[in-house]
């Protein structure tokens, strides 16, 4: 397997800064994420301080920050990561294509992601519930399973799952209406909790529950504590030092998940630290094993 | 006195920053520097990693900031800051031209300076060594000082002072040949260290043994922790919060001077930060008083 120098996960202003400086210090990166830079950014309607590019839209700074990353040559690979192991010297990464991804160091720049688990999701996280189709679907044969979509790439997702599950609901959190296979039931329901014993046996809406074998939360982003075992947080931040250090030797974090302000400037700053750290990180390492 | 929200000091990244992000959450704010953006930055040959401005020299980085605090109609205070006190609710700023500013809060933004003080400097700082003409030039009628000065404003000081002092000597820390009175004394000598009991009674310098009552020494920036008496130090930088917070409640600091790297990106979004910390630590004042 190619193992690459860093692998950044995210695509807004952390994570593409992350990746131009890497780029810069000659390291080979992977950058996972949305080939049109972050959503949020792409949505914001007008940005008044970052400084150099006043009276921004954020669509245009969007564009700015992919263009940047064409001009460093560095590509996006559109995949989302759903587990990052720390193997002590190095990481794996799983996608949620089911490949694994190995890389000397790791810089989370995933945004800030919805607050609240679902009740429920942190007691059955892999005895249930999971966050990949295409890594768990197997265990579905003749099962059912709901799918919780919080973006339409979840679509995809779902009708994957209809090929090999018995049952399969989907419950989109989104407005747009979704398009899937027809054997799937779509339910415009608010989720509010699973329950089970051991295993998950059944989730509760605001209107049924459902008895199901298993539930799949398809979120834009996973939270870091979940996505990276292991990692330290400070409430629902990751918790980093100045120099954007995680507890875990090798893995960084910037932008939203470092805490607040939830600014552009700010993200875009910490993501130079992080991927500045990194290097300092993968250079030592090497003089070690010399 | 026109007391401001918010006093910035330096016109690199950080400052221009955080007077944007002050401006947009309407605090009133005054920042001082080069109207032209700190030297640094216009010197900076290329810059390859200010995420969305890809290859950009250090001039248009520049003149583009310039450009943004027009945008935000921020004004730059062209006069050098010798001196902050923190008065416990408030700030006192002296400035080179012998004025006092107060302020609510205060944000360092003055990027790296010199790290080695000239032997004594410490020392005899207030007990004949001074970083002000404008302030101290009166305490040297009949007297006999040296100007050290690093960047040609510190000629026009000089001139100022041989206005007062009975002998002045000048020298210059930087390659162009200074424009001065004809009185004053130049020497091109590095200067190496202030020696006295309890006042400062000479200069060495790698030439001779000059007797003198005072040393006045015009850097580009002052360290801060001669700056602010009383600001907690790590090594040569200002220890700060990830939120950007000094020791001192309401004075905050961001860019180079919190330590490396020294990158404009990052220096960028701390200055949002510091600025955004001062906003709070504001708001909160203000509800604790009504």
């Amino acid at each position: 397997m190619n193992r690459v120098d860093i692998a950044i996960i995210g695509t807004g202003p952390a994570g593409v800064s992350a990746a131009i400086t890497a780029a810069v210090r000659k390291k080979s990166v992977i950058l996972y994420g949305e080939k049109t830079i972050s959503e949020k950014v792409r949505k914001a309607h007008m940005i008044l301080n970052y400084p150099g590019l006043p009276q921004i839209s954020g669509k245009d700074l969007a564009g700015r920050l992919a263009e940047h990353l064409q001009v460093m040559d560095v590509g996006i690979t559109e995949m989302k990561v759903t587990m990052v192991y720390a193997m002590g010297d190095y990481f794996v990464l799983q996608t949620s294509d089911g490949q694994m991804q190995e890389a000397s160091s790791v810089i989370l720049a995933t945004g800030m992601v919805q607050a609240r688990p679902l009740p429920g999701e942190d007691e059955f996280l892999g005895r249930g519930v999971s966050y990949c189709v295409t890594c768990d679907a197997m265990f579905y044969q003749d099962k059912t399973a709901a799918v919780i979509g919080y973006n339409r790439q979840a679509e995809e997702e779902a009708d994957f799952l209809a090929d090999v599950a018995d049952k399969v609901y989907y419950i989109p959190m989104y407005k747009e209406e979704p398009v899937l296979k027809e054997k799937i039931e779509i339910l415009r329901e608010k989720p509010l909790m699973m329950f089970g014993e051991m295993q998950i046996e059944g989730l509760k809406t605001e209107n049924q529950v459902l008895p199901l074998d298993g539930v799949f939360l398809l979120r834009d982003a996973i939270a870091p504590g979940k996505l990276v075992p292991g990692l330290e947080m400070d409430g629902n931040h990751v918790k980093v030092s100045l120099k954007m250090e995680t507890n875990l030797p090798g893995l960084f974090a910037c932008g939203d998940i470092t805490g607040t302000p939830y600014q552009y400037i700010r993200a875009a700053g910490q993501g130079n630290v992080a991927a500045l750290s990194a290097v300092s990180y993968l250079d030592r390492k090497k003089r070690e094993a010399e």
